[in-house]
């Protein structure tokens, strides 16, 4: 029996590897010589979710690999079409940032209840102003996306006395389908995305959607970028149709500084960090050596992606 | 039988109280007119907590109202030795912020763990720098201060995965005493003030204990400013021997502009504001009217204060 080759795309490596020696042969490519090292490598594991790498050098000519894992909860960077149509069994990290997102959501939803970047502003400018705030046991949110990580947003708001509801792609016992989307965002409080970008998702939340939301609520995107239109939430905020939102990712990432995003009023932007808590990259490459050993002993792997869907399908 | 004479110390008038038409004589005092008046009120309403009119009128000479009543939680603007020497009743509005400030320290908390101002600060700048942040679940929290304000930060921050032990004046079940403090300063991650502010409480958050805490532990104050000897923090702060405070009291209040706690680092500094959520007048009236109503037909009041400890002893 042959050692399999564990190709890493990315300079960094990633912590926790070493448990594998004797068992992988290791080498790391990045997007300038992975098209030539695909041919070779049993096993892709894809780092840098902010990469098309893969998705440029996959449709290439000789074999593939037999199984891509991303450390990331998305997998809309590395899907294309040759991808999903081959055998390559893709994986994805679900868990990992279920509930490092879900503070990150929480804390979103707090700083803008209590007013906390004015209250900021208001320091710098040593002014004592005391406002009124907003109380949150007791308003209203719509999570869009039910998968792990948008049911532990929806349990962290829970905790926090928030009326919560869960859309997903198919109804089911305590999730809303899409047909319910409208009417739930025209009675929320707070609208918080972190559904896959799909097809069917991209651009959901556009100028129409911000025009159902009641002009006291408040939009978070933890999500992808991309399913926002962008310029539609700007001008929802400079009109006043909304009354705040936070972004963590954006089309464009980093988020140029000539961007006009940074500058749109009652909007709080961050640099796509919702999920990475001190010690993230440890548990990412726990979790990978954990599935390399189940593939390596011909046991099935959790977290496998439906390559048509864009996610792991769920519970 | 006379309508008995509700004297209302301050210019704003609280709402609700019109519903009291016909069973009380409303009028109204300022500081200037506080102890003229003062001998011809049956109850007394302090809707002002930054002002010591009350202490400073009570003292003089004729009889005094038989019930006090404060639209605070803290008592420590009215007390006086000859206050608490009467027979007077005092009431305070025990309840109505619990929930709001517990919500406020846990958007300190969360504001803090996801280095949200620093998040802010770089978004000014146009600056996209991603940062690992901290998780809160799991974390370790002590709440000072074991009454209904206490009792819910503890409960809001359990809900977040905290593990938080509550500090009060006595040790009973559930809550530790005062001898336990400094061990659980030593190991919390987050130390919550939210004690009334006594003469056994002032000052308790001073040199020594701040020396006590981690470096990588954060401080809040939500309870009464002279709990914390502000030198003290600032120094901690400044040396870093802790890593980061929020205080929404102080000493002085309004904190003047050229306070230096503006401009100390990772200190958040907010106008006395945490409990006090859209609505809260309406229900700090609705809660006093509920009151006048018993006092008037002769029921037991609720709240009411122990004068000689400062606070309504509890369960």
């Amino acid at each position: 029996m042959t050692t399999p080759t564990l190709l890493v795309l990315d300079a960094d490596p990633l912590p926790r590897l070493g448990r594998l020696t004797g068992r992988a042969r290791i080498e790391h490519a990045d997007a300038s010589t992975l098209a030539e090292r695909l041919p070779y490598a049993d096993v892709l594991l894809v780092w840098d979710f902010t990469s098309h790498a893969v998705r440029e050098a996959w449709p290439g000519d000789g074999p593939r690999p037999r199984w891509v894992h991303t450390a990331s909860a998305g997998v809309d960077h590395l899907m294309c079409p040759e991808l999903a149509a081959s055998d390559t069994v893709v994986t994805n990290a679900r868990g990992v940032f279920d509930q490092p997102i879900a503070e990150y959501v929480a804390a979103l939803v707090l700083a803008m209840a209590k007013d906390l970047p004015r209250t900021l502003q208001l320091q710098r400018e040593r002014t004592w102003r005391h406002r009124e705030s907003q109380k949150v046991t007791g308003t209203r949110a719509v999570v869009v996306g039910s998968g792990p990580i948008g049911r532990a947003i929806a349990r962290t708001l829970k905790a926090l006395g928030v009326i919560t509801a869960l859309v997903g792609r198919t109804p089911r016992t305590g999730i809303h389908g899409p047909d319910d989307l409208d009417r739930l965002m025209s009675r929320a409080d707070w609208v918080i995305a972190a559904a896959p970008l799909t097809e069917q998702t991209r651009g959901m939340f556009d100028a129409r959607r911000f025009g159902v939301m009641q002009p006291s609520a408040r939009f978070v995107n933890v999500g992808r970028g991309p399913l926002v239109v962008e310029d539609a939430l700007a001008e929802a905020l400079a009109k006043r149709w909304i009354a705040g939102a936070a972004l963590d990712v954006f089309d464009a990432e980093p988020l140029p500084p000539d961007s006009p995003l940074w500058q749109v009023p009652n909007l709080i932007v961050s640099p796509h960090m919702s999920g990475d808590t001190a010690g993230w990259r440890d548990e990412l490459g726990a979790q990978f050596v954990e599935l390399y050993e189940a593939w390596d002993a011909g046991r099935p792997l959790p977290n496998v992606v439906d390559k048509q869907r864009g996610y792991v399908p769920g519970h």
